[in-house]
């Protein structure tokens, strides 16, 4: 398996190089945000929902993103649609369970997803990702209060297995497993929690790692994600330790950040 | 009654405490802005407009905001929903009446909606209130350019009278009346009308602070919503006189602002 | 015909002062940013799609701006309302053809609009008008790859005289024809490709000053508007050149730039 940090800065050239077409289904609040960080980073986002034009789309596309903040039925015909198409194209389609456990649709509509089978990467914060091993758990919505304990990534290794997915999870470390492989995530800010969109803004560049994956090994692009996101995160709240001129310094560092950066401030590890 | 100054500054630091989950069903425009605002001032936003959850997400909330702007036939059905759950809840609902005046639709939106009897407070500026209460006022749209007049305040507040809500107007000068006492805020700043979304966000951290009013003074929390709103405005202004690193100096404030300030500057006075 | 520079910075002072009401019906991603920079501008934005308002909505307005990004098929019908309302009212209608050439659903819709005949101005990037002119052209959605050719500029006259409208294309140098005149216009940054919207918000402003354009020269009108729009990024440019940052400062030239600025910096030409 190739290095980390040698991975992160060959994956963001490719994604620089190539500005690989993200297709994403996402909610309102965040399709202009997700469309920036997508642009800072050097991918090419478009947004399409309408049925009559998912499939289309998604065929011109080098990954899927779907995201159910916001969400309607319909809209989730058109992700049942898109996604069919990513998986008979061989392309990943990243999800991000925005809400799950807050309400049914929610819930219901993360579980009909995965059971396609054709979810390659589950990005959620840490009650998001709960809410889908028990049921015992209802979030609040959007809400990051739970933190990631040995029996939460154990539950991720878990569901990672069941659902032949890999598991993300966004915390203060994060956590992403292919239910074998274990990669822990220390780059980060917690005033990313207060910009709205931020997870969401993650899950799109999940996707903008996973198509430039050439080598396939897509957990390791999923943990080269969050920790070049991160560390753009660090970088940025150097700058400023205030959301509105913290996003900004965000922005400007998603398209930034250099081999140097990676080198001397990636906190990715593999823990088994 | 406890003062205004004392009241604002406990009442967000019980906001920054306890980050009350804030149910938005608001326009396209400004999910992006008033999710931030919320976040900034320490509230935690969820938007969702779905009809097959609205009821759930009003249910976990500590308060309802509805925005017709950009509205639908089938998103007012949902705002109604939220909002019967809402007044058996016993939290507050706030109403934005964007664009009263200017179609039908949306006139009769907020005509419905106040008919409920479940409306709280109404936010607006001076023509969409003022479409409210006379049919020969047509608006254009977001127009802000009527002002605060005398017989507008008696108008305010005979409509408070008639429908059993708090008046929120804002302009040059606020109104905030309860039909009986009526709050006047100097705070605020004309370069705020130059950023998209501004009273929306109003709209939206007025609902954060009625859903920390545990005493129940709700006039009192429409009032220091608006005064901590607009001073921080005022402090924004001192960073920047140009709209876009106006509105990031603001959000910044929304989040730094502390005890100091609002002792300092709040400018919110009753004047029966 | 007046001097470029002159009629620009009377253009722009008219908005001002006048602040027109531009009727955007546009997509989700943009609708946010394409409000702020009519406001920055000095234009009153607003955002309504629901067919049982549109009408209205543009009855009030001095432009009505039309784009397919996030298209749906009730949102076509309602573009064509409001679109029949703008030409009986003698205002420009301004079509964005987001991502024409990459679906069905939206190249029939940009041939469907082009139809009426209500199109005042076609604003897209050369791939998306190349698209509108050859079938053989499959674009990568919102692709902005392909350059300013003779070739283009000859067939983008073509398609004025076919659709008997402006058409005006955005790239690294723009080109603005109504199938007699041609202007070229230099100003602009590469940067303003990496900030969302950028595009969108364009025909926004193309709107705007369409709307001011008392004389009726519409092709000078969209000149000015790109070219003042350019000069803008050009500004920008010097206070960041990282994506983040760079739209803040944009925002602040729309709003800040003025006569001296605009006879130093414009470079429109007329190139028959």
């Amino acid at each position: 398996m190739m290095e980390i940090t040698s991975y992160t800065i060959e994956a963001l050239a490719r994604i620089r190089q190539n500005a690989p077409l993200i297709h994403n289904i996402t909610n309102y609040v965040v399709m202009n945000s997700s469309a920036n960080i997508l642009l800072a980073t050097g991918a090419s986002p478009v947004m399409a929902h309408c049925r009559s034009e998912v499939e289309e789309m998604t065929s011109l596309s080098s990954a899927l993103v779907l995201n159910i903040g916001t969400l309607q039925e319909d809209w989730l015909e058109s992700m049942l649609l898109a996604a069919k198409v990513a998986n008979s194209k061989g392309i990943s389609v990243i999800l991000d369970p925005v809400g799950a456990g807050a309400t049914r649709l929610r819930t219901q509509a993360v579980k009909t997803l995965l059971d396609t089978g054709f979810i390659t990467v589950l990005r959620g914060n840490c009650s998001e990702i709960l809410s889908l091993v028990s049921s015992d758990i209802t979030t609040r919505g959007v809400d990051t209060s739970l933190s990631l304990s040995d029996g939460l990534v154990q539950a991720a290794k878990q569901l990672a297995v069941d659902q032949e997915c890999i598991v993300a999870i966004s915390g203060e470390i994060d956590c992403i497993t292919d239910g074998t492989r274990v990669f822990r995530v220390e780059n980060g800010q917690p005033m990313m929690t207060r910009v709205t969109g931020s997870g969401c803004g993650l899950t799109a560049v999940t996707g903008a790692f996973c198509a430039v994956a050439t080598e396939g090994d897509l957990t390791m692009a999923t943990a080269a994600a969050f920790g070049f996101y991160g560390l753009c995160g660090d970088l940025a709240i150097k700058k400023s330790d205030k959301p509105g001129s913290f996003y900004v310094a965000f922005l400007d560092q998603l398209y930034a950040v250099g081999s140097e950066e990676i080198k001397r401030y990636l906190r990715v590890r593999l823990a088994f």
